[in-house]
């Protein structure tokens, strides 16, 4: 499914809006790639990050989908708007585990408002990869509302 | 739905447990109450928690929301055995913002394999406390796979 | 959690939808009680209803539901508004059998635009009554849309 | 991601289970392939589907989806088993109209006790088809208890 953006500008626009989730440099993950209606988030796996059986919690492994996704879905939003998830259902698929995992979000379909997007989460230990988790998610665009530091 | 835990111990399993899951103490969550079938997970707002709005992470919220609800659940397992989520839905209501977030979880349905749990997250600010986040989670009993430090 | 519906004529607007809703009469399904935030329908089980193991099927389960949920979001909608379902995630607890189902919907929240409900669905057998299912549900208000017969 | 069916008679095995899905008759459902990890079911839209805007009522869309991901997952569980829906989440992507709706399920994970899947919905009007819905769901795997007429 290609799409096209309507902000020329989008990818700057996401990546400044990435600077300022602050969770994310907490957790150490990075922006990799954004194109229009695709994100993508590498997060390293570190051991403050895991639940009691040394895997990364379902909940981080849920924080990266959900902001991979919710990055795709802003991709094609307009310039003065921001973006809000609604609601988002996870699906553990194999431990999270291994030296990084990496969270690919893809829109499945974009509306005026209501923005659907998935993303799966790769699990990689060298040249090895897993699916570890998918997502199925929910977004709002907030029209009128630009995403800045205030 | 008043439950009754086979495990005269578990409030000491789960604390145990808590205790192992290092992404709790980087977040700066802490269990407040656990019950057969319920459990409290508190989390104080910080900075660093926050995305590009300065309100909690909804990922940060299913992580707090995940673990409360994993944890009311494993309350009714069995000693020898853990827990896994299998997926969780969470619907975001409003801002998680304020001065903390308490995550409070509800065992749904205990089956033998199988247990579904609630959990919602309130948002307290001073007095003034707002249901910010509901979640419906799918948990998983791993028999004979004790959970303990390898 | 009492709500207040800005339509006074809520009840007759519901009725009348439902009326449309000719699935509810292919099925057997009947409205039985609306208040503001609330909703409850009911499904007499019949063998055509069934899946493979004599249970309703999962997916007529779901459809009263979600009829359930909306129509108690619906409650809440002004008079020149319509419903649309965005997304539910249903829990399925035990068999779906006996000699009934009764499905409550419940608003957890309600928003200008999205509303947030809940519902569970009950079997019930003589005096008998036990959770078989239950529903977390994002409705779409669709202003300036009357639901009217076309 | 090609699967293999431990059971070789897998296609003979679900036939014989969708026909006694009685609901499948009352709804005008058809069964129209099945491969490992893989089945799809049509469904004719007909004015008794419909809800009060002349759609198809998202339930009816969630039941077929629910049996094609459920027999998508049942293609690669033994013989000696049956198959149960623990769960499903269902996103609306588009109206569900026109001639027909075909339901596509496939198999995202297969464990041994629990199989995740996916089904999407396509709203075919002449040549012209649109995807109207997506859904995510678990699967049980009741091992020792054939599906069978009792």
């Amino acid at each position: 499914m290609p799409f096209e953006a309507q902000d020329p500008r989008f990818a700057e626009r996401i990546h400044a809006s990435f600077a300022r989730q602050r969770v994310m440099a907490h957790l150490g993950a990075e922006l990799l790639e954004v194109r229009a209606g695709y994100c993508r988030i590498q997060l390293p796996c570190r051991p403050e990050l895991t639940q009691q059986h040394g895997y990364i919690h379902a909940g981080i492994v849920g924080t990266i989908a959900d902001s991979a996704g919710g990055y795709a879905g802003y991709t094609l939003m307009p310039p003065d708007s921001s973006v809000l998830t609604v609601e988002y259902k996870l699906n553990l698929l194999a431990p999270a585990s291994g030296d990084r995992l990496v969270a690919e979000g893809h829109v499945v379909r974009a509306g005026r408002t209501l923005v659907i997007c998935r993303a799966d989460v790769l699990a990689q230990r060298g040249a090895e990869e897993t699916v570890c988790a998918t997502l199925l998610q929910t977004l709002m665009t907030m029209h009128g509302k630009p995403d800045r530091a205030s």
